[in-house]
């Protein structure tokens, strides 16, 4: 009623009157600029561009070269703002005609930049929901809603398109029952209610948000037998327990309902075509061979699920799990207390489109490096995905801008149907895997990634000295933009300022200059392997990195920036209108993720020496096997000891010893090559190749242990939520299943892996000297 | 209206009507057993009853000698109940009429025993509420309710004496004004208020309950220039938070209000008549001259608290801030609401009265054990401190029962006025300060002792063994009785059952067999410094064994048994209702502390050679030490390093190595000499006065910092929480003000008392060869 008229236009009308830059692709004149990025420059010696050589001499933080400052200054806050606009006004729920319009609009966008665009289609199991209740039927008849207030505050979440809230992939059904609370759904917590004496059998359970991935909580209920499954936000977790909510603050409003997929199965995309495209005319699995949930499963507000809480006299719940409503939560809601839960969905394969821009690169085409964001949402998703869609698209537009014309091809993505199960991506992976086992050199994902200030990221190893060493040269949010509790005090050291060459600069309350990135990430964070670097996360599971990674074998990072104090996550409140409120509107974050994002894809592009670091690998591995030793003794595989790696895990950890001695040596010999100029380009094309194939050195056909498709021996997302990282995860399977036999054959595998590591590293070392 | 008639009535004609065992005290007739007590006996060598020798051979759990065991045996759960019964079915504040019935009702009891009762009166500073009254004003008028709901399923919390609820030494005063939350009001708390820009001046601040001592919240709040406080109850803390409330749970009932005393002078007692005894006509202080509340402070229920909270409109508060009530917590209430805060209050000297009822010993009557609770409470007192008296009471009664005759006095006591400010005890130290300091053995404090099956202690270093190894010899609370959620497992080693001379009993799943106290408490803590004890806690403030620890320099120990799901701490509904309840009628727990406490006190009052431990004190000093270096290497007071304990306290910290080697050295002599038959009755005399004065060797009459009257150098109560312990307090004092200049003159204190110890273990090494 009161939504907002189609947003694109606008742009289209506001850019069409601003003075633009060229969208024009200017290969020729860009092309003497594009010659200078990454250190393979003519300049003299003593001017050598930092970048690639930084990489592999040290990581202290150091200035853009100038093309790649025009490249960073090229990224416009404006422009972000109205690509916001263009993309997260409307509700685009894959397979609507809102997302169909997006897709349409994004196809136009890139086209306008001078980019290579491909339309992608493809045919994935989607769901649509059709209708729902949720009632308390005795001892008296109360209907719960389903959909979030409109607030008069927030035009957006008037909108007619915006759908009542549904978890994809629910069973339909109508059952009554008494109901159990089962806190968060966990294994755990199912098998705590089961010492406890509390049988879910029959009843319709109720699990609060949170601990896991939603479709986890349905699959472990329907193994309790339960009838049904409700699903809450709770206020400790997501409302007053985390601050003030929507519209005065930026938590969730009492009527927030996170909607979300539940399927489960144990690959990655299209339910009925793993490891193939989800073409038209695919080869399919029947829809009743795959484990989709057998039983209505529903998300409702807190405002909703206290109806019901208050109503239980059950036994009190075990201390943590309680949650933050005004009574204390209990076991059981006794059989006086019955519900009723009604869900209808249609499963159906539907079109959806991925979209994908090329910069074509100029000396290696094939190469490739990918930039993606999905582009579909539960509602508006201001947040979730466009906040990071829109640097993907003015990362795309920087590029042009600055006329850069990269050695290798850069593919700027907008993926259909990630909400449903990471479709999209997963699709254009499987359809193009042999082509990107040879030739992708990175993927970078941003999904929703700028709700703050604060920049981190998660990284394959070989991509982690770059991110941090990226982050050097970008300037951070100002602090009056930040939380002013959380890292906004003055630099107190060389690191704080952007550039090494400002560093002797007088930082101390100097407002003209501006901490880098770097500084701020270091002051927060600490890796737990390499001094000089900020902590990076873990890549596991929960987004369009996944297939890149744990199939494909392409080194992933997941970049995003945070720290503000809000969530709409999954509810119709993620709109602009929440998301200048509580992000803010000047864009500073989103330019900086976007500076940070493009940096990383034209030194990845066009340095002559590809900066993936062979030196993380064994560190990453090490501290890998450290942690499942520390796990191993805690369950009783392992024998306990003093020695932080488990005697059983002994081999394997000299073998990644070895690894990382050798990787640091051939790092700084790369180096030491790379200064002298002792490195023809006949040296380069073999070195890059090796390089490239570093990451692929853990695929290993045979799959993980009851999840075949996954193919990386380093990285999978986890069993049991599907949002953690399973580091080795083939031993971590062994550990967690407790399955001393299977130890020989597992570590057999990774010796296999460290062999073809070394094999690599051999050839390495004979052609850097 | 309801409440149940003069319960003293009731329980002396039901003890008259049932078969009793004598109440007189047969000296003759139990002399012999006496004798045997404690290790010195005439039985035969390889029949040597456990005990001392026990303690310094090792501390490995054993049984009881038969005449111990006579006495545990003696103790009786029916007359724990009806204890409980005389002392706590009516509300019985100091200096109300229900105290000094109580006080006859506990001299007639002791003197039925046929015990040497004194009635000691003092004459101290107290206070009495007037009126009170909280309400809002703007933008409207409400009205909030001072006094806990009257619940229908406990007829005692109708009581007419009951009273509305009250901060004692409150100043009175009436006052209009802003609100501003200030989290728990700790010190910390308002440095955050002041850093986050917000003023307490003028207004009435709202503190929740937790965190530090009431006190500490009022004078926090007045040094900010606050108007007034209101103190509440946050369901998180003590509601719904930890479990399901009273009635059908025990935690808070939403009108529970937490009475309590606010004194913070810089001693222990008196507030009028520090260092002296508190008589009639004894010399005082002003009671302008002593630092009482100059603002009004008034406690509230969460019931009242919501009604101001859920109208503030200002910031929301930093995360750790937030409690349980079902919206964000905010910094100010704006100024558009008024809270009004009247309250008057009448500060008075007033008499009121210790019980103290001794056994007096038969070869050393001069040495006496104390064993005490107070008596006074803010309501019925069910859990405070009652449920620790009746132990006291029952722990007499079966001294008494069992016939035994102890070459030492031991002395039962009953405190006054303790929750005014640990008032009788303290006055009653000073009144024999100097008699204790030569001749006291040990103090244990019984406060509320008893609210669930598990055991645990806090006691001074000469103390720990002792404990540990007469837990050993009692058996703990049955399973069934515990809370299943806590170390109700079977027993799965041979400490498990009850006496080393049934560890090879097939324990598992036997019901016959029940396990000891000391295994649960093992199963449930491990002590820092020695493997074969459970950790004990560190001694510091908060009842009446403070004056004993910290001025008189008397080995003390607080007992309890806890881990029943309830709280009614300070409230009306803490009844004998409440307590049968959630704590549970069958008087179990009680009697297991009883045993430990009569125990404990046969040992010490019987043992040739007296059971305190030179050996702990090293190792515990060391521990403090460390602590202490960690606390100064994070506030920057001592540099960071390596090894455990700071280079600034490695001399002292090698003062207390020594002495733990040699305090070990001696125990093991000790021990040796023991069972040999080698210490004559003069080597045990001289070896008995040299353990007495060990804990003395502490004693500094300069005394503490800004506090002269705690002499205590080993223990105080901290200078913040009033709560919390502060261990070796003189340093405690330096690291937590961070004066480095300070340390030299605190570390010479320190190595004076190590002197002192040192030639303390020269003539204890000298005399036990």
């Amino acid at each position: 009623m009161n939504a907002p008229t189609d947003p694109t236009d606008a742009l289209w009308s506001s850019r069409t009157a601003a003075p633009r830059p060229s969208l024009r692709f200017v290969t020729a004149a860009a092309g003497a600029v594009a010659l200078c990025l990454g250190g393979g420059c003519a300049a003299p010696d003593d001017e050598l561009p930092p970048g690639l050589d930084t990489l592999f001499a040290s990581t202290a933080p150091h200035g853009a070269s100038p093309a790649e400052q025009a490249l960073l200054d090229a990224v416009n806050t404006e422009r972000l703002s109205d690509w916001h606009d263009m993309v997260a006004a409307v509700p685009h729920r894959a397979g609507t005609p809102g997302d169909a319009h997006l897709v349409d609009a994004l196809v136009a966008a890139f086209t306008a930049m001078g980019l290579e665009v491909e339309r992608h289609e493809f045919h994935a199991l989607l769901a649509e929901p059709v209708s729902a209740s949720v009632s308390i039927v005795a001892p008296e008849d109360i209907e719960l809603s389903l959909i979030e207030e409109v607030l008069s505050e927030d035009s957006y979440s008037a909108h007619e398109d915006l759908e009542m809230g549904w978890n994809a992939y629910s069973a339909s059904g109508d059952v009554t029952a008494e109901v159990v609370y089962v806190n968060h759904g966990r294994k755990e917590d199912f098998e705590r209610l089961q010492t406890l004496g509390v049988s879910c059998e029959g009843r319709i359970v109720l699990a609060r948000y949170g601990g896991n991935f939603r479709g986890y909580k349905a699959k472990f209920a329907e193994a309790a037998g339960a009838a049904g499954l409700i699903i809450f936000t709770d206020p400790k977790d997501s409302g007053w327990g985390r601050g003030l909510s929507y519209p005065e603050g930026g938590f969730a409003h009492p009527s927030h309902i996170q909607r979300g997929s539940i399927l489960t199965v144990p690959w990655t995309g299209d339910p009925l075509t793993p490891y193939a495209e989800a073409t038209a005319d695919a080869e399919r699995l029947a829809v009743d061979a795959i484990a989709l949930p057998k039983i209505p499963v529903q998300p409702v507000s807190w405002s909703a699920a206290q109806q019901i809480l208050s109503r239980m006299t059950g036994a009190s719940v075990p201390g943590d799990w309680q949650g933050g409503l005004p009574f204390r939560y209990r076991l059981t809601g006794g059989d006086a207390l019955q519900v009723r839960l009604a869900v209808e969905q249609r499963r159906e394969i539907m079109p959806t489109w991925n979209v994908l821009a090329t910069l074509r690169g100029t000396a290696e085409p094939e190469r490739e490096v990918i930039i993606g964001s999905h582009h579909d949402a539960w509602n508006c998703g201001a947040v979730d995905p466009t906040c990071g869609l829109i640097c993907v698209l003015e990362a795309a537009q920087a590029f042009v801008d600055s006329g850069l014309s990269p050695r290798r091809s850069i593919t700027f993505a907008a993926w259909g149907a990630e909400e449903f199960g990471i479709i999209g991506s997963s699709e254009w992976v499987e359809a193009n895997e042999q082509r990107l086992r040879e030739n992708a050199v990175a993927y970078f994902n941003l999904d929703a990634a700028v709700t703050g200030p604060h920049f981190g990221a998660s990284a394959s190893p070989s991509l982690q000295r770059l991110i941090a060493e990226v982050t050097g040269a970008v300037a951070a949010v100002p602090a009056d933009d930040a939380d002013p509790a959380v890292g906004a005090g003055s630099p107190d050291d060389a690191d704080a300022a952007v550039g090494a060459e400002s560093a002797d600069a007088d930082t101390e309350g100097a407002s003209a200059e501006r901490r880098s990135v770097l500084a701020d990430w270091r002051s927060r964070s600490q890796h737990a392997g390499v001094d000089d670097l900020p902590a990076l996360g873990d890549l596991g599971g929960g987004s369009d990195f996944v297939t890149f990674l744990a199939r494909a074998g392409v080194p992933s990072a997941s970049l995003s920036a945070g720290g503000s104090a809000g969530t709409a996550y999954h509810g119709n409140h993620d709109t602009l209108a929440w998301y200048r409120q509580v992000v803010g509107d000047d864009y500073e974050p989103a330019r900086m993720v976007t500076q940070i994002t493009a940096l990383l894809a034209a030194r990845l592009a066009d340095a002559p020496l590809l900066p993936l670091d062979p030196s993380m690998v064994g560190i990453e591995t090490k501290r890998h096997l450290t942690d499942l030793s520390a796990r191993g003794r805690s369950n009783g595989l392992f024998a306990t000891g003093e020695q932080t790696v488990a005697p059983e895990l002994k081999r394997l950890r000299n073998k990644a010893h070895k690894v990382q001695q050798r990787g640091q040596q051939i790092r700084s010999a790369l180096a030491r090559s790379q200064e002298a100029g002792e490195l023809d380009d006949k040296a380069l094309a073999q070195i890059n190749t090796l390089l490239l194939s570093l990451d692929r050195t853990w695929l290993d056909e045979q799959g993980l242990q009851n999840r075949p498709w996954y193919t990386n021996l380093f990285a999978a997302p986890d069993e049991d939520s599907g949002y953690a990282p399973w580091m080795l995860p083939a031993l971590r399977w062994v550990v967690e299943h407790e399955e001393a036999s299977a130890l020989p054959a597992v570590e057999k595998r990774y010796l296999a892996v460290f062999a073809r590591i070394h094999k690599l590293l051999d050839k390495l070392e004979k052609i850097s000297g």
